[in-house]
């Protein structure tokens, strides 16, 4: 049978095709005036989507480039981190700091658990010495989504640095950066921005930066105030046709409206939980956010085998899980450029592949529930 | 809500994003030999759609223009012709030959019936001097497909020539052309061929060659004898990107193989006629083709509604009725470059339209029933 292809993976994501286009264009030369305006108005645009004031500098890296960023402009090797540890991306805050020579005081919570703002709180007072916290917003390896406004009420008004991790949530769940008091905000391309990989963010409010010019941590590529320095312009080659992307996917993000897209993600979120318990399946997440939704596998159906068939045989890319869950969960998306038949879509898929696995599926069951939550929700029917 | 298009409708149907791609290619002048090789091996692969050896002419008009060159090139004004109207093509094969004067024989059926062997038999018999008989093998106006294997058992041996309308049954529904005896098949691209609207083709056997050669009804730009001198090049200004599609499409065709995708157009149309009788409705064809499913509306549904909310609300285009029976039907297509997700989608719309228009619904009852049909199918689950 002919297999068109859906991406219902957390990063990549699908990317609509008139940001395909904007990167089809011609490429310029990016030391011109006419790029310069380009940059100039998308950087300034950027703003929106982290609900800020402040500057968004853009890197030519995956958003692993940017945490590394973030860590070496804000601490030194020797010094004190808080990271928050839940999930594989709280393990790669630990790793990048490690590399850097950085003590780590880890807050270890069982893999699929969110931070709470005690846990926060009383690591603060355990480690006054410690100036930085790293948390991962949404943890994309266990579908998690932490309270981060209510986290960022314990530092705002104190000299602590509180980053976090949007690479996954950004767009896709509420995150108002100035507002809630969050100092350091880093992102990727290929998540709720609609991009394919290619280009991270970081926004920083003004105590941090003060924390960044005093830095001492080796570094070069990532060197904030390079960028600073440089603003809009990037202090290296920019990646010319990804900023025109970023240009249309902005203006798109703009005209849907970023509240719009939050309460779109999770009408999404609701619809895919509420497929996937009416199919008899569990949810991994102790907090389930709304960019992906992470499902324990069932007793005897290997969870490799669940993504390979919806890939090869359906066309529905979904995740697996990773480290230890790798045969434990699997992943669907409702992240980015994502309709609610992307979704019906993704949950027909699931029941086709549990069926042929041998598991017992009504057909249509999971589709219905999904169809139900999107009447109550008033999006459909 | 994000709302993404859906093309469900009997053409022009979804274009591959590889045909557009070949679409996108630099524009080339046509009177040179790299322009020449590429039309000469589209022409000679396009054979294969139609099942035959024999040339492939192709018009830069729609495929009413392939008709009219059908008319004009083998009827001349005065002469008869028989011609079975079961609906708006049917009536489109008498409106030509009227333009043209000549003499219509109608076998005038009620729509949405198909054109048995017996009543061409009896009219040829009672019109021994009608020497063409035009046919539409998919009417699309009605979804319903004659039995054109066992009509052209009727000509296959004598001097008649039988033309059929196979625009929007090419490629969807199985049609041999030599192996059959049809002598004239007409077709566009904007419908099984996977192309935007712009191409438009005429077959002809050599039976039917030596009417043309003959045939002194006033015509110039479908005069065929242009297209033969000068094959496989244009007479005219050839559609240059059109036939880049042509050619990707027909790779295409040929990759996923014809008899497979007959086969699955065989599946999509059991599908949504099974969900479509899930769902309470009637279809309206007396004998319902694989390439769209005109559905009756239900008593208090108005059909113009249904099509309305499914395109503004949804994104997913189907079709209307046409001409008497706009207030009664709306047509569901499965044609082209349509996969099961996209049939599960089109139900799923419809679904939520016909709650939201007041009929009574249970989400997902539709879509079981086209999912039951996959599996049963054995292309999925």
């Amino acid at each position: 049978m002919l297999r068109k292809n859906f991406i219902m993976a957390p990063g990549p994501t699908p990317v609509p095709p008139e940001v395909l286009l904007a990167g089809a264009k011609e490429t310029i030369h990016h030391r011109t005036p006419q790029f310069l305006k380009i940059i100039e108005q998308t950087l300034e645009e950027a703003k929106y989507l982290f609900q800020t004031s402040n500057r968004v500098y853009v890197f030519v890296s995956s958003g692993t480039g940017a945490m590394e960023a973030a860590v070496t402009n804000l601490v030194n090797p020797g010094e004190k981190a808080i990271v928050v540890v839940s999930g594989k991306f709280g393990e790669r805050w630990k790793e990048i700091c490690q590399a850097y020579g950085i003590n780590v005081v880890e807050i270890a919570l069982e893999w699929g658990e969110a931070v709470t703002p005690e846990q926060i709180e009383k690591a603060l007072k355990e480690h006054p010495d410690a100036k930085v916290i790293f948390t991962t917003h949404s943890e994309t390896s266990t579908g998690t989504v932490i309270d981060l406004e209510a986290i960022a009420k314990l530092t705002k008004d104190t000299d602590k640095i509180l980053v976090t991790d949007a690479v996954s949530s950004l767009v896709a769940e509420p995150l108002k950066m100035d507002e809630w008091g969050v100092d350091v905000v880093v992102s990727g391309s290929q998540k709720g921005v609609m991009m394919p990989p290619g280009l991270a963010f970081i926004v920083l409010n003004k105590k941090a930066w003060e924390v960044v010019l005093k830095n001492k941590c080796p570094k070069y590529y990532f060197d904030l105030r390079y960028y600073d320095e440089n603003y809009p312009d990037n202090p290296w080659t920019p990646a010319v046709n990804m900023i025109y992307m970023l240009n249309q996917s902005i203006k798109m993000i703009k005209e849907e409206g970023i509240e719009n897209i939050w309460n779109r993600h999770r009408i999404l979120g609701e619809a895919t939980r509420s497929a996937v318990k009416a199919l008899g399946l569990e949810l991994f997440s102790k907090r389930p956010g709304n960019v992906v939704t992470a499902v324990t596998a069932p007793q005897g159906i290997d969870p490799k085998k669940v993504t390979k068939i919806m890939r090869d045989k359906y066309g529905v890319t979904i995740a697996g899980g990773q480290e230890h869950l790798a045969n434990k969960i699997f992943r669907i998306a409702h992240l980015g450029y994502v309709s609610i038949f992307d979704t019906i879509t993704a949950i027909s898929a699931l029941e086709f592949t549990l069926h042929e696995l041998g598991y017992p599926v009504t057909f249509g069951k999971g589709v219905a529930a999904a169809m139900e939550v999107f009447n109550r929700e008033g999006v459909a029917g």
